[in-house]
């Protein structure tokens, strides 16, 4: 196993993220047009691979019909590394897609053990509330559960039709290949997750269309089994899939973040007190050991875990960015106070969003049915 | 393998039934109450065996609510074998049972690759018109497709909803040690047919109540399989599943009737003299070789085809069969007389099916949603 191995299970060690493109196959994500730039996960090309991009852009360019789709796994806080998926969907939405979000609940029982009402209560207060406090509007969106897809009988059965339909187009080995052990349940949800990318382009849903998937780099192996078993099936034919690859937001120790150690996140739920001390005493630093050798030698914004969250999603400025990198390079800025200027523009991004939850717990029923 | 070998995939050679019973662990079923006498299925024990059928037997008596499930592959022509099961159903009918069959289109299509259309013709036209033609009325029955479970929402993502869950509840070796060689499509297609047996009880359907599953002894490896998955279950305490088995109605040339081979079976549709050529030609007789030898050493109705068509199908009237059965044993009977007088009596009972078959064509739409 090289330091480099990235399965949908695990991430391991520095990423090398040329060297993914090349083994995974896919393609670097060039110039965009201007008006992905707002978002600096495209400007700064956080986003930094895709595969068949170019029928999402032309569906755009020509105002013809296209879906973003991406999943939640009901699970754990709702964190900074969850928000780099959100914001992308939201400027899809602002671009005209049609959004369609899959709550993972069938996933999370058959793999986790953990009861559907659960994962309904942690989906809506802590991934939808979110989405909404982010920016998402409730046009235009689908937002569903998997185990109770929708409340129109065709578009149910059509769904799950399709999930039963898919698995005479795939073989175990395929399976193995993308999981390694493969049981009962994990076998029905890879399955059901194949539906969820597939089904908006049935009869019953927006017809085929381009669809775009946005993903950390990991969930590349199952794209790649949800385009092979697309090509297969020959009921409908589909558009083939597309997809757009992110680098990973660095867990506060480095490494990625982990839903059961809350120390290596910031969630968007953390008060300022919480940020602070999180920072201060879990972020990597890329600095020196001390002050002096420090202001000598530099530091490495490259790998500071603070630089890197102003870099990937706090600081919208360029200029002031790259301020701050270089500054931060010839030792001027000091490790203190770069972690300070995070800790700040952490928290005010934070105040801001956690206002905006409260009010986005009034606004679920426009996104999903209570129970 | 033994000449006994009953699977799921396969039946070979003379069966013991006494042997079956003690090897796969189901209970003999013996006296039932008079009201099931007047099927010939019951009064001569066709129906040989059950699990836990004394549940159905209560509900029955305590006036209960009870449900009848039985699956349909809608492959091939409706033959004599398959009245078997639907005589059944239509007397748990008259009994006061909700009535379930499921048409398995998905698993028409994971195991066999016929299209869902396809699956539709041949179950109306094949076996939901004589399914009508036979008694089955349409007060209390839900038959469905299993691609489209049903156009109330909640009824469909209930029953898919179910498929999915059960996944977790199940392992590979347990669809190994019932399948053998074991792809994707099956195993999406047992936990389909899991399904089938056990969403009746959900809260979208009937509740938990007794469920009766008839299936022929072949099929027990599927019950078990339900059975053992729905104890494992918690979210929901079913009922555990009751079946009855009965024996299988003998192919024309002995063994089983093979849907590939049309000189094996009896189809419903079969003209007069298709019945009598087929009898006459193919029908195994237990006679022997010579008019002569016949008339000294008598013939053998156990092994008859013609005689275990009058005994389990055609000959309502007990007495006379007994003097069948004692006039081939002693020789009196002949063959070729005994080949006659099964040939008047199926072809009546054709004549008059098919004529119901006719009627039966314009009441589909009562059965199921035309599309």
């Amino acid at each position: 196993m090289t330091k480099n191995h990235v399965t949908p299970w695990e991430v391991e060690g520095d990423v090398n993220y040329q060297k993914l493109i090349k083994e995974f196959g896919v393609s670097e994500l060039k110039s965009l047009p201007e008006i992905f730039n707002k978002e600096i996960l495209f400007r700064r090309n956080i986003v930094f691979a895709h595969r068949d991009f170019q029928k999402i852009l032309e569906a755009i360019k020509n105002k013809k019909k296209f879906v973003m789709m991406t999943g939640l796994m009901p699970t754990g806080k709702f964190h900074l590394g969850h928000a780099v998926i959100a914001k992308q969907f939201i400027i899809y939405q602002e671009l005209g897609a049609k959004i369609y979000i899959a709550v993972a609940d069938i996933e999370a029982y058959t793999t986790r053990g953990q009861s559907l009402e659960e994962s309904r209560k942690i989906a809506i207060e802590e991934y939808i509330t979110n989405y909404i406090a982010l920016g998402l509007k409730p046009e235009n969106v689908e937002i569903y559960f998997q185990s109770e897809r929708s409340n129109k009988p065709d578009k149910a059965n059509a769904y799950y039709r399709l999930q039963n339909l898919l698995s005479k187009h795939v073989t175990f080995n395929e399976f193995k290949a993308v999981y390694g052990d493969v049981t009962p349940g994990k076998m029905l949800a890879s399955l059901l997750q194949a539906s969820d990318m597939l089904h908006p382009q049935l009869p019953e849903f927006e017809k085929p269309c381009p669809v775009v998937v946005p993903v950390g780099i990991d969930q590349d192996p199952h794209l790649r089994l949800a385009r092979d078993i697309s090509k297969r099936f020959k009921t409908i034919k589909f558009d083939q899939l597309c997809s757009t690859y992110n680098m990973f937001l660095p867990g506060l120790k480095g490494g990625k973040m982990s839903a059961s150690d809350p120390n290596s996140f910031i969630a968007l739920t953390d008060d300022k007190k919480t940020v602070k001390d999180k920072i201060n005493k879990y972020a990597f630093s890329g600095g020196q050991d001390t002050l002096e050798e420090h202001k000598k030698k530099g530091g490495n914004p490259d790998i500071d875990v603070s630089f890197q969250y102003l870099r990937m999603m706090l600081e919208e400025d360029d200029n002031k960015l790259e301020q701050i990198r270089s500054d931060y390079k010839s030792g001027e800025l000091t490790t203190g106070e770069l972690k300070k200027y995070t800790i700040g523009k952490l928290n005010t991004f934070l105040e801001k969003h956690q206002l905006a939850r409260d009010k986005a717990k009034n606004k679920i029923d426009r996104f999903v049915n209570r129970k």
